[in-house]
């Protein structure tokens, strides 16, 4: 990479962690995907009731591919005890889910009816069929919050005390291909290459992680008395940073690129109690990205994070994206709006509102 | 201690932090120190400009004792530059403090002018007259945030960061009372607990430690997501609050109370980023003690945490105590308001907002 290059070409982007939500929020949030530099968006299954049939994936996807006609959505189901075997295998044979979204009960927005990560043995069933079709399991990777004699479970440790359930789960599904959602620790980073301590082909990854752009910028500093920057999993600490930057940038398979951008009204993060957890980061990822790519001289692996290990892992073949533009990241000053809003009272603060940034996205 | 035992006699009641600030929020904050149950406050000087000159201070008890005439208030300075050992001793002679008050610069509400606890040589000279006075060096015992390449300081370590700072201020001047404020951790708790190893005589502590009310309730999870719950220093991990409680129940005449009670207007606290920090207890400050103390089976003890230990350490004699009222604890439901208000539009969302509380006082 020379010091002076100003422009690089990332080919197709993803973003693998998307929340696009329903209603209005769905209307002004959709459009940002594009406008972020993503052509693949992942869609996180989250709404309420939690998306688990496949009419109302398809109908899901409908509705965002009318509100962004360019973008690739690939879309997932809400691992619960309503999904069968049955259902993954007809999901699959028709394309409508790419992967299904495990979490854990109670640990962020909407996840009231997710699973008990102590015992993921009923759904075996389910992953075994998920095995067989290639259907992704993604992990938000925390055990519940609960201070005890036995243990004590917080937002800190709630990561790293979940990577045994991860751990076990790829013993007894190794073929399953598995995602460590917006992984947050140096111990869960720790954890996933050790799991791909022999992997020589990116083919071969069965077990990779996500990571957002804004864990790349925030330690539980940023966050304590500033809930814009609060969501789950908590930012760690600042060796927990440096460790996720050093991933990010490693070029490495394994690691790519999911914003976990979730939306949520100003007034619904402007509270003194009861908070909702998520960082709005969508409309500018690729240049929150590159901006601490920069820092480490690592411009050169972006195309890596957000494009080549992505697009390696799900499989996706040239057919299965709708837009065949590539991106280009260039530099260019561009100030970070304090608010998004729709002009009809839904307003949003996107990550380092107020801030400046000095990288663009253009389409070639 | 007798399980269906349904009052406790705390004698005169203390709470030794208190924050009453000034104008309308001084008003509305300064009667809710007897409302809490408490007869004497060691009140903070961190206003804005902060409080160090002996015409300011003997002003500021004035108005103090104008809002609330049967409250005792023991005053103190904001350790800066601009203190001399000579005011040190003037201020001694009148009695117009009992303590000088040391923030770190920046780690809480206006603590700007704070000093670098790296560099407390700089303040030998004044150390020196305040061990001769008998006046206490109320400690924020907190190092500010910083991360790089020698070490990771962050809001989670920075009172374990401290204790070295503290240790030291101890050998250097053995007699000089030092308080550590708003302890919040198992390993500033094992500190005190070590400095007060060979401690007989309640006269003899030198090295004490407040806990407030709040810290015994929370933890990290607790205040991710509500900031109405965010003070610093931050609610650590469970196995900290557990050293707190254990301290506070203790009876030890080295842990006493001080609530560290901070009043926010609610809109400081509702914000998307700058949250103010600071937890309100003041009104109920008894009654949160009594609650904790309850779950112990330590009632007992409350009475040691409250007035024989900061009496002592505070060397009080009755002459200093405006008010020779006992404050009495006794079984009764209340709820705690969402709101506390003056009516023109002040308002302080108060700790555990809309909770139950099962214990209330009386003054006999």
């Amino acid at each position: 990479m020379s010091e002076s290059q100003t422009e690089y070409d990332l080919g197709i982007t993803c973003d693998m962690h998307v929340h696009l939500r329903d209603g209005e929020m769905c209307k002004l949030i959709t459009p940002t995907v594009k406008e972020g530099g993503i052509s693949v968006a992942y869609v996180m299954p989250n709404l309420s009731p939690p998306v688990i049939t496949l009419e109302r994936v398809q109908e899901y996807k409908c509705t965002l591919e009318s509100l962004a006609p360019e973008t690739t959505f690939l879309m997932s189901f809400y691992l619960c005890k309503d999904l069968t075997p049955e259902l993954i295998h007809a999901a699959a044979k028709v394309g409508a889910i790419q992967g299904v979204k495990c979490y854990p009960a109670g640990v962020t927005t909407n996840s009231a009816q997710g699973v008990d990560p102590n015992d993921f043995t009923v759904f075996y069933p389910l992953f075994k069929a998920m095995e067989e079709e290639g259907i992704v399991l993604n992990l938000h990777g925390e055990k519940p919050s609960v201070a005890g004699e036995k243990e004590d479970i917080h937002v800190l440790n709630a990561e790293e005390s979940f990577l045994p359930a991860l751990k076990k789960l790829h013993l007894d599904f190794p073929k399953l291909k598995i995602i460590l959602e917006h992984c947050t620790t140096a111990a869960a980073i720790k954890t996933i290459e050790e799991i791909n301590a022999d992997v020589k082909d990116p083919l071969d990854v069965m077990v990779a992680a996500t990571i957002t752009a804004h864990h790349l910028f925030l330690t539980i500093d940023d966050w304590a008395g500033n809930p814009i920057n609060f969501c789950k999993p908590v930012a760690k600490l600042p060796s927990d940073k440096r460790a996720l930057v050093q991933a990010a940038t490693s070029g490495k398979p394994y690691f790519f690129f999911g914003s976990d951008s979730a939306p949520h009204p100003i007034e619904n993060k402007a509270k003194h109690v009861g908070v909702c957890a998520g960082v709005f980061s969508q409309s500018l990822a690729i240049p929150y990205l590159a901006e601490i790519f920069e820092t480490q001289g690592k411009l050169d692996t972006l195309k890596n994070f957000v494009s080549d290990a992505p697009l390696s892992f799900y499989a996706l073949k040239p057919e299965d994206i709708k837009s065949n533009q590539n991106v280009t990241v260039f530099k260019k000053t561009t100030n970070i709006p304090e608010i998004i809003t729709d002009g009809k009272g839904l307003r949003v603060a996107p990550f380092k509102a107020g801030d400046e940034l000095h990288w663009a996205v253009r389409w070639d």
